[in-house]
């Protein structure tokens, strides 16, 4: 069964049958239903959730915090009872450890496994099959440093099948094999997505951000998601598409944190002990590859200990990674460089102008990619998913072959890009006229500059479409090749400017004749840093530490000048980032960390039931009978429902939610006898008196929550949007002078947020 | 008047009046008002707070987001209008430039200041009276680069007075005069602290912390503060006390945030958005002082936003800093050391080791810290600071000046521990018999261990008595100066021990005859990171960054394991660094974000009244006469009381608040007509009917908040707790089945979380 489809289905079925408060998910087939199996509590399946819900962060910890207390004090009884309180506590670093090794080694193969891939689309190592082109030349000692990558070991297609290097066939038949191969690889990826796990498309950061804020989403961090990503991301970065692999390495870890807190007590029963783990698993990126970063921002209610022992992992990672890529400079950081010129306060001008390109970047992109993801979902168009990757490939592989700077590793074309020209540079941007003179251009600068702009306007185009097709796909690396690109550009331009006018009063001063006045690799790397920071919107402060690791402190206050302006023109267009935008487009419940709620309204005005609804679904602490109470089950489709003292008086008691009645019910009457439909039911601590030939009554007192958080009808909204994001709440009930009015659930609120901001409030589907 | 009597007055005054729930500071003399005069609510005065008193950041958010709507939508109405709220805009960035440039000028004064000081205690320059010793031979041109620090230029005292520069008394000359400055500038500092700002005493960082959290504490961050803080950390610095100065920065850049916030009506009238400020200051020095971070972790309820600015003010205050202090290597980094040799398995023994010392001496120097000042204190000693700092003082230069290691600057000790022996490299530390053939220490680095093992004694002894004089000082640099001292000395010994056991199983694969294998300067490195996490107990991530910034990623895994090895053993004798024991010693109201609470304890059994207490204090909504309200405020001292719907049935309306009831019933007798002791108060919206010849009613529902929070009797106090964290609140109202039973406040979760970990609860002092 494809859970792709189970996904969308139940998004329908959940859209169509969602009804005011907290409607159930209903028929929402939870194939996967593992987490029963350990759970020993009172009553089986009390106090788990339902596929497509959200957690209550408050109801997690208390759960967790019970648990470890009992711990604690079995703890002196026995050695046994020591062993275990031990291993329960030294669990969290084992998961940290495995989580940091197992990503790690992935991250490790993955980069191995594509860059060789990805040489396969131009040819092969004779002497060693699975050698890449760099690693081929190496072992040869017939090549200079200046032609580092041409050696008679490396065959190109066309050397090994038309016998031949040069001239025009030679060049069709490497077109043709890089066609192929490119093709081969996308329509393996996209299969091995859509048949094994549908779940390991995209970049998977909006769904973690989902996931970690406390949405349920069974099988996304699964193991059958891992398997199928780690290899359709080396497919489809070989493929050539316009695509990195940041994101759904992002995912990867997450996976294996999720997996390996299965193996352990403390985390297979508890959801907000898993996400700790989940979010170790996106900091254990964080030490290679910086966009987990940004969803460290992602919820106000992670204790301050899963940072530390995040760092932890990160560090095992990091070191696993170092050990298994030996080849290639210190993969910690994702691009090194270092320039040895200063800058000049007057350069901040274009460095400003590449932060206004990159906020307009990121707007348009934003824009764009999510009209383009929201065709594909409504028409006919994305019933074909197969076809449409294979299309996209096709058509970058056929235009990125003819341009160099399109057809090398977007990683490769970054680095080359960053990289200042010194004297052994033997790329075609450093082809000045004179080393020694200046920085007077030579034909092989301009024909760069030509090329570099068709790959920009090629790399905008492609980026749109690529960005959520049904392959692992990443943003980081596309949007910092277009900064670079553009940066680079205008580097250039720059560098020439100074040169031909360094007795311009703007010049004069600091840019001798001859001298290297202006550092174009900078402007590259400012503009990747724009670009990024459009696209993300991550605060400055992160896209500043990103690249921090980058250069030194010295280029701090280009980039802040760049990434600033560039989120100040984004957030004009619309103050939202890829991620929050397919997070809405997807209709996650997601309450966003960053967004101030600023409108006026009162909890009243948001609360159900509203004026024109059938009154409030409650439950009464001790007049009702077992049918009563299914028929009120039954009749709505509410997540939980308040038990009031009477329904004169209206004064709250606690909330009992819908699955946890059900399961107690079914569960009395398989194990207690006299259970009737006429039962009387009570929350209560006593029995109530009853007639004398009544039959027994049930106790549901177990499974009522005694500490409902309740707001006045007056609170205004902005604070309890705050207190639904930092306590992360699920549902609030609303009262006046002490009687029960209403309730108000977490999709009431991103229903009145997007209502506020004129956005269609039917859009958030899940609970 | 001193404003540190009046401190400590109205804390014996406070906690000897200290009522149940919520007592009044009563008469704490608020004697700055000027809060007052920006305000223009309906009645004066309303909404703010007496010394000395917790904020509520709910209500503080509230008036600013109510605020800044009330400008947005008068924007459109005229020019001026859209004017002012593009000031208000843009008030923030402004504040934040000005606190950066002021406080970055002032670190750098402060750090050239202090240097010159310093080298006044051996000599004066004639050349030039204000340069320091350093800067007086940079400008001659005789010496050569071994013997940098000697030049005709410098005179020692004794050469200026004696006339000689070598000999016995020349070196009793010299010892003479230095103790006379020492104890000159400790003399001035302890008298102008005394006289004119106490509050510019200690390192100021557990004052921030609080007042950070929400607490009030007037002049603690006023100009007098400023000033005085600025003069005597220089004369601290100077006189040679075991002192630093990154912790009395911290304040200083607070106070300039506070001070320039004052200049902005967004910022002056709003007690959280003064916080932003404030901690927007703390993440200024950041920059350039690491300790600022610990603050970082202080509080939950800050936006983000306020991050993103924070880092713009510490560019502009690391530009200023930059600007000033044009010699020396670029001080954006405290330590700058790069290494060349990489590390080896092995050595993490020693790592660790350092680890284990780390938190030894941490946990040693909290406990006997805490119990001398406890002693200072509680016995006569405390009555006479000035004394206590000469005698502190006294011993200090007596015991430093012989001991090279102790004599000079701490901070240059520090660098010349971190600091590889190279072959440029003059100091004692690097006298090895033979540069090429290996490392055999010679009688130089003997002797120098020898005087470094002195000099470790020295410091412990001395730091501890030093911090919490009545003098600004700071820990970081005497707590890294420690480790960085155990450090070398455990790398020499490991040094030596590699050569002259080279064939030991140990050390046979990597150590060759005769190579660099072991770096002491990066075990001086480790030690210092691990004695500062054991100090501060900061998390071992932030403990990481900062010392990041001085090597490179390579010895990121050296670190980590020595801070988390500390911090554990740290931990092990007691969870609470030394700010946060600093805190409780002196009772301030501070609820850590880190400490997690772990007991079964429900609300009911904290909240009050307990059962012996007379019943709470509360009002009703509309029975009550003027003269009932003002008897009930008379009786009592609590801050607020609940408001109810009648006696009868308890159901919660709301709460006002004592300050607020008191300024309307005057400001109404002051203004309104027929208001009489037996008027009618009411806090409904509508009047309540009244006999024909009563007088008056008087309308209170403009003072009565709408939405207090409430929890029911049966909420564990573990959510309790997290919520007064997260939310920020100042009280908390109790109900069982929607009827009012009691009140939580801050205090008594301070007081019940000291109770519970078998402290003395009336420590707890402030509201």
């Amino acid at each position: 069964v494809s859970s792709y489809e189970v996904l969308s289905n139940s998004v329908n079925f959940i859209a169509a049958s969602s009804n005011y408060n907290m409607s159930n998910g209903g028929g929402a087939p939870s194939s996967t239903t593992h987490l029963l199996d350990f759970l020993e509590e009172p009553i089986p399946g009390v106090g788990t959730y339902d596929d497509f819900h959200t957690i209550d962060w408050v109801r997690e910890k208390c759960k967790d915090r019970e648990r470890h207390r009992k711990i604690n004090s079995k703890k002196k009884e026995s050695a046994w009872e020591f062993t275990k309180s031990l291993y329960d506590a030294w669990s969290g670093w084992l998961v940290v450890t495995l989580t940091g090794l197992a990503s790690g080694a992935l991250a490790g193969l993955i980069d191995i496994a594509a860059d060789w891939m990805n040489d396969l689309k131009e040819g092969v190592c004779l002497s060693a099959l699975w050698f890449n082109h760099e690693q081929c030349c190496w072992t040869s000692n017939e090549t200079t440093f200046a032609e580092r990558d041409k050696c008679p070991q490396w065959k190109s297609w066309a050397e090994l099948i038309l016998g031949q290097a040069e001239g025009p066939g030679s060049y069709i038949m490497n077109y043709f094999m890089y066609i192929y191969w490119a093709l081969s690889f996308a329509f393996l990826a996209v299969c091995l997505v859509k048949v094994f796990a549908p779940y390991a498309c995209g970049s998977g950061i909006p769904e973690i951000k989902t996931i970690l804020s406390g949405f349920i989403i069974r099988g996304y961090l699964g193991k059958w998601t891992l398997m199928i990503k780690t290899i359709t991301l080396v497919l489809a970065v070989a493929s050539g598409l316009s695509l990195g692999k940041e994101g759904p390495l992002v995912h990867v870890a997450c996976c294996c944190g999720n997996i390996f807190s299965y193996l352990f007590p403390k985390y297979s029963k508890n959801e907000a002990k898993k996400r700790e783990v989940r979010r170790r698993g996106t900091v254990v990126i964080c030490a290679f590859q910086p966009s987990a970063l940004s969803l460290l921002q992602v919820s106000y209610y992670f204790p301050l200990k899963t940072l530390w022992r995040s760092f932890f992992a990160a560090l095992v990672a990091a070191f696993v990674l170092r050990s298994i890529n030996p080849f290639g400079n210190s993969r910690l950081v994702l691009f090194y460089v270092e320039y040895h010129t200063p800058w000049y306060l007057f350069e901040l001008i274009p460095f400003i102008l590449l932060g206004v390109f990159g906020g307009l970047w990121g707007a348009f992109f934003i824009r764009a990619n999510i009209a383009w993801c929201r065709r594909r979902k409504s028409t006919r168009f994305g019933k074909y998913p197969v076809l449409e990757v294979i299309l996209v490939a096709a058509i970058t592989a056929v235009v990125a072959f003819p341009n160099p700077y399109t057809r090398q590793n977007t990683s490769e074309l970054i680095k080359e890009l960053f990289t200042d020209c010194g004297p052994l540079e033997t790329s075609q941007l450093c082809q000045y006229r004179s080393q020694m003179t200046g920085n007077d251009a030579g034909p092989g600068v301009y024909s760069a500059m030509w090329q570099l702009c068709l790959a920009l306007i090629f790399k905008i185009i492609m980026t749109i479409f690529t960005f959520g097709l049904k392959v692992p796909s990443g943003l980081f690396i596309p949007s910092m090749a277009i900064g670079a690109i553009a940066g680079r550009i205008v580097g250039i331009a720059m560098e020439q400017l100074a040169y031909y006018h360094h007795d311009w009063f703007l010049f004069k001063e600091w840019c001798e004749v001859g001298a290297d006045c202006i550092t174009p690799g900078l402007y590259a790397m400012v503009g990747a840093a724009a670009c990024l920071g459009g696209v993300t919107r991550m605060t400055v402060s992160l896209v500043v530490i990103v690249f921090e690791l980058t250069g030194g402190l010295e280029y701090i206050v280009p980039l802040m000048a760049a990434v600033m302006t560039s989120k100040w023109v984004g957030d004009a267009f619309g103050r939202e980032g890829i991620y929050e935008s397919h997070i809405r487009l997807n209709g996650y419940p997601f309450l966003d960390a960053k967004e101030e709620f600023t409108h006026t309204t009162l909890a009243r005005e948001v609360m159900r039931p509203r004026r024109s609804d059938p009154p409030l679904a409650v439950m009464t602490q001790d007049d009702m009978t077992v049918e009563e109470l299914q028929a009120t089950i039954n009749e709505t489709s509410y997540n939980g429902f308040p038990v009031i003292v009477s329904k004169e008086s209206q004064r709250l008691v606690g909330f009992a939610l819908r699955r946890d009645i059900t399961i107690a019910i079914e569960n009395a009457r398989r194990k207690q006898e006299g259970i009737l439909p006429n039962s009387r039911v009570y929350f209560t601590q006593h029995a109530p008196t009853l007639p004398a030939d009544s039959p027994r009554p049930l106790k549901l007192r177990s499974i009522l929550d005694m500490s409902p958080f309740t707001v006045t009808d007056h609170t205004p909204m902005e604070i309890v949007v705050d207190i639904f994001r930092k306590l992360g709440l699920r549902q609030c009930l609303v009262t006046h002078n002490g009687r029960l009015l209403g309730i108000i659930t977490k999709k009431d609120i991103l229903r009145h947020m997007a209502q506020m901001a004129n956005q269609d409030p039917e859009s958030i589907m899940f609970n």
